[in-house]
């Protein structure tokens, strides 16, 4: 059995940003040269998401609206976790709601992906240096 | 390390949908031989879900109200996804409220499940052909 | 290829429950022998989750009243799965919110951690006893 690791740093430039990392993955896949198995892919923060949804301006935005919504940032009052002197309790919820992985079937040597399927780093507390695994297993 | 790989193919008769697939993938199993490892089941559609639970109608009802109480279809122009053209902003929020994937362990040649557990394919813009992918790894 | 297969047992003392599952987790990492692989984590029951998050008590008081607000246990005649004489059709909803299960990478024989991952048993509907099931496959 195959394995390879790599980790993908990011920062980005706001406090929620979705940012489309299928062809770096694609890149792992290349150099792991699996041809059938697994990849995870996860954030290695616990602020962040790694999930797999169509590459289209309006529906990140109507994401990040609906997040926003369910999730209110501010007041930041409202949120035991920010007594620690954070103001992040918000993104720690919003990360569970879009998940922190996804794996994906490696099939014939490509991500065995359906039409639309593009993965995304997302980030709810970001404008610093962070992190996503990606971990390929297989032959 | 053996792999095997199905597509399921589904076309529900409404836009919500909940279908139990637990024998296609027991199937799946049992034909790719693999009796220790792990399998994959993913939507490969980014309007539809993966996810494990119970199979009563009453709970799949409640399910289909909450979801479309935190993610309502309609007005479909409250979404700027729908300035596309779709009408389906609110299935890509909803599919990922549910989850794109499940993994599940093989042991001993079967789906290592709890008492209850049952996989679902979840379709939140049914109506039209839709994949989900069966992908398995293991000895 | 090797295996390792646990069920780990709990009986938490309410309701709605988080418990720091990693030390459980690492000891079967280090059981298996395997070095690098993925590790599988998933509750075995439909009204619990596995997730990875912070262990801060604030953030788990966050979580706890956040879902509660989504998805709240009373008046439990709002839910027809309460129609089959349940009272827990709240706790599969949190439970789908949260998640049935993690993936987690193994690197030279270590959970691939970033610097403030942990892993927790999500309990929605506690005060009887419950398994989750931990499956490791690698070399």
């Amino acid at each position: 059995m195959k394995n390879y690791r790599k980790e993908l740093w990011f920062n980005v430039p706001s406090r929620m940003h979705f940012t489309n990392i299928t062809p770096d993955v694609t890149q792992c896949l290349n150099e792991s040269g699996v041809k059938e198995g697994l990849v995870l892919v996860n954030a290695m923060h616990i602020t962040a998401s790694v999930f797999i949804n169509d590459d289209e301006s309006g529906l990140h935005h109507d994401y990040k609206k609906w997040l926003e919504a369910i999730a209110p940032h501010e007041p930041i009052s409202q949120y035991r976790h920010n007594d620690t002197g954070e103001d992040n309790a918000d993104a720690h919820i919003k990360r569970q709601v879009m998940g922190r992985e996804v794996v994906i079937a490696i099939s014939n040597g490509k991500l065995d992906f359906g039409p639309w399927e593009q993965i995304f780093y997302g980030e709810f507390d970001g404008r610093r240096k962070k992190r996503v695994l990606v971990k390929i297993i297989g032959d």
